[in-house]
């Protein structure tokens, strides 16, 4: 039976966005969370080195602190929450803090994609929780989902939209038709994507998430360096009208499947059918599609980021910890889902030896025997071809498009076929290829 | 931290096909549960009056029985799983259970919805956890969201398609344009719909399982008899025509929402926007759309029904409760997720005192002044129309459909207004009412 507790001593670090939103959250649902935890949280210290600005929170009875060794050092506080983001000062305060006995909510998906596996082993150490629900999909419960909702199967694959900025460009651009240079500034101008994109637009983040679903999927540790990324930064209006021709929609989507023994786990812009769950999620909306053995298809959809979405996860986190606490029973379920002893050896699968369905976008001169020279040399490498378009003829005499859908083909052959075509005389620009996914 | 258990006794009560697939989940799924729990989880024994039919699963080392009380007396049983359905005798099984110490897991929303409530004083005058995962959206996770993913939220409303047969049925008459009377022979033909299928098609589980979503949402206890139902058997495809022309599809939604204090809990045919994420799930499948105030809008989709989906809920609920038996953490969370002493009293608000849109269909014989005549009488009773079809003219003179949609209204002066419009002479049948919800 539960233990009364007073209450569970709170201490934040990081008066960000999210910070700002944790804090408001505790405030203002106050008597909505202790009804449902039956204990109050105290959000006892804040530490930021910015702790004068004002937020527009209400700080009554909350020490603010610039020096975040209070936190480490005050018995009292029970939970440390790290909101500052990056690696470091963020991985040196999660292990101090965990070291100092205290369970540690951290919404930082960059500093798990590298550092997890050493965090949750110095968290194990200490028993103490390490907790992380608002480091993939914001809002969405989808690590409580992956550690606690499917545990009877085992995952065949799953795939998500990760990066709500990513989603607002190819959403904006596949409704619109603009240009990815304008529909990024448009994005930046809403506060929608940042001053510098690079994390988002390039994959990086979406490859953090990913790293973390794959390891609670399918049993192994965190392993970033085995994910594969490409970013959205190539994607053109043409490529996406093509993809609509053919009834598909082009996504930022974070993959991971399980194929004959090895893991493939990889980010990179993806044509799916347009009638699939994922191709319906527009705007900055998230979303998470697995596939289970028992359970077959779900989806988690909600909003990826934001203040108030990710202190929604925040928070729920706090909470379930705060149960723990109650039952005496942290350290109630392994960090990522399985237990120590049984984590998988299971190697990742290198891009090169993936297969799957390509779109082809080749830049042509208009003459005869092309087709042909790009046809002979896909078939000699086994590559084969399931549909043509070859659309109109330039005015000038110059370069026309040609695109083409595969048949399943093995990466590694794809890419040497195309390296060859794209020496052809013929060949006037590099070759666009987009990955599609028939049977997610 | 954890102690260790060799292994967790389960026994099992009902092997029909959803206990057939938690019997098989727990054979073939082994290995992965047990590197999840840590623990062996044992199918000690099955009671099932019919013990001796070929299910076509692995009974090796697990005991059979016709007698149920063998599972109340064995003291190596940690867990008993009710899989019979109906209201008796579920209850005095679970009740007989609970009393005996031993914790339940049921997919029962029939025995929740009636007599919840009361099962779970039990589990918790005994110290046990009665836990019911997939007695609401198969397999989705939505129990575990509701409890524990969004506690930091207050629940703005919900609305769920949590019937599969009626979604299928519906998806078709859409689709393909059908009668109803003749899809749904189509779906009993395909094992959709049940020989009688009254319990779905009226709406009636669909409210079952409202009534507990409710509970949780805004800590009520379950309140059935408060829950509005409405089935499906009247839908005629001219409506769905009709919803398709302004944009609109019609689902069985399950709503429940706070206004102004009083709780909204209501099982109705409903039109809703064509773009809408609840409009986008076709045929068998279930999901939820959750509106909280921090996390915004979220939407849990997948297998409602179905032998595997719904093993892999009660098997998430066996691990759940294996992780709080490892921790000495029984009764870590609250039943509906609330603490027993922070229930609310908010009382239901009657069906009659709801506000909202709705699509009017009159039949009216094809003479001059019907449409003023109706107008006058909407106009009476406060109710605004927002557009008027009135569609092509009888070939024989006699009645065509005059469709309306109104600005919200109070359902208690429709009904008034309908009864006499339904009056007129010019009125040759019953007008068909269905609600609108534009902003889910």
């Amino acid at each position: 039976m539960n233990k009364p507790w007073a209450a569970i001593h709170v201490g934040l670090i990081g008066l960000g966005t999210i910070g700002t939103g944790v804090a408001r959250v505790l405030h203002e649902n106050t008597e909505v969370i202790s009804r449902r935890l039956g204990t109050r949280l105290v959000l006892k210290t804040i530490a930021d080195l910015d702790i004068t600005t004002d937020r527009g929170i209400d700080t009554t009875g909350i020490r603010l602190t610039t020096d975040v060794n209070e936190l480490f050092t005050d018995e009292r506080i029970d939970i440390v929450i790290e909101l500052i983001g990056g690696y470091e000062p963020a991985r040196t305060f999660v292990e101090r803090a965990l070291a100092a006995g205290k369970h540690v909510v951290t919404a930082n998906k960059a500093l798990l994609a590298k550092h997890g596996n050493e965090l949750f082993a110095v968290a194990a150490e200490n028993g103490v929780d390490l907790y992380y629900e608002a480091s993939v999909g914001g809002g969405i419960p989808i690590i409580k989902v992956m550690r606690e909702g499917l545990p009877a199967n085992r995952i065949k694959s799953l795939s998500g939209i990760l990066n709500g900025t990513c989603n607002y460009i190819l959403t904006k651009m596949s409704q619109e038709g603009g240009a990815y240079a304008d529909v990024l500034a448009e994005a930046q101008a809403l506060g929608y994507a940042e001053a510098d994109p690079t994390f988002d637009v390039e994959g990086i983040d979406t490859a953090h998430k990913l790293s973390i679903l794959t390891a609670l999927a399918f049993g192994r540790p965190i392993d970033y360096d085995g994910v594969y990324c490409e970013g959205i930064s190539d994607i053109q209006p043409l490529d996406i009208a093509f993809a609509r021709d053919f009834g598909y929609v082009i996504k930022l989507l974070a993959i991971a499947r399980m194929v004959e023994d090895k893991i493939e786990s990889r980010v990179h812009p993806t044509m799916i059918p347009a009638d699939h769950m994922l191709a319906k999620i527009d705007g900055v909306f998230n979303a998470v599609y697995v596939d289970a053995d028992r359970l077959g298809p779900s989806l988690y959809y909600g909003r990826g980021a934001g203040m108030d979405p990710t202190a929604s996860a925040v928070v729920a986190d706090i909470i379930d910890i705060g149960r723990n606490m109650q039952t005496e029973g942290s350290r109630r379920i392994p960090d990522l889902g399985w237990q120590p002893g049984a984590v998988s050896e299971l190697p990742c699968r290198p891009i090169a030896d993936i297969t799957t369905n390509y779109y082809l976008r080749f830049t042509a001169r208009d003459q005869p025997g092309v087709l042909s020279a790009i046809a002979g040399i896909l078939g000699d490498n086994q590559i084969s071809i399931a549909s043509v378009i070859q659309e109109g003829r330039s005015d000038d005499g110059s370069t026309v498009p040609i695109v083409m859908q595969t048949h399943p083909a093995r990466e590694r052959n794809l890419k040497r076929a195309l390296a060859e075509i794209d020496r052809l005389p013929a060949i006037t620009a590099p070759t666009v290829i987009i990955r599609m996914e028939n049977a997610l």
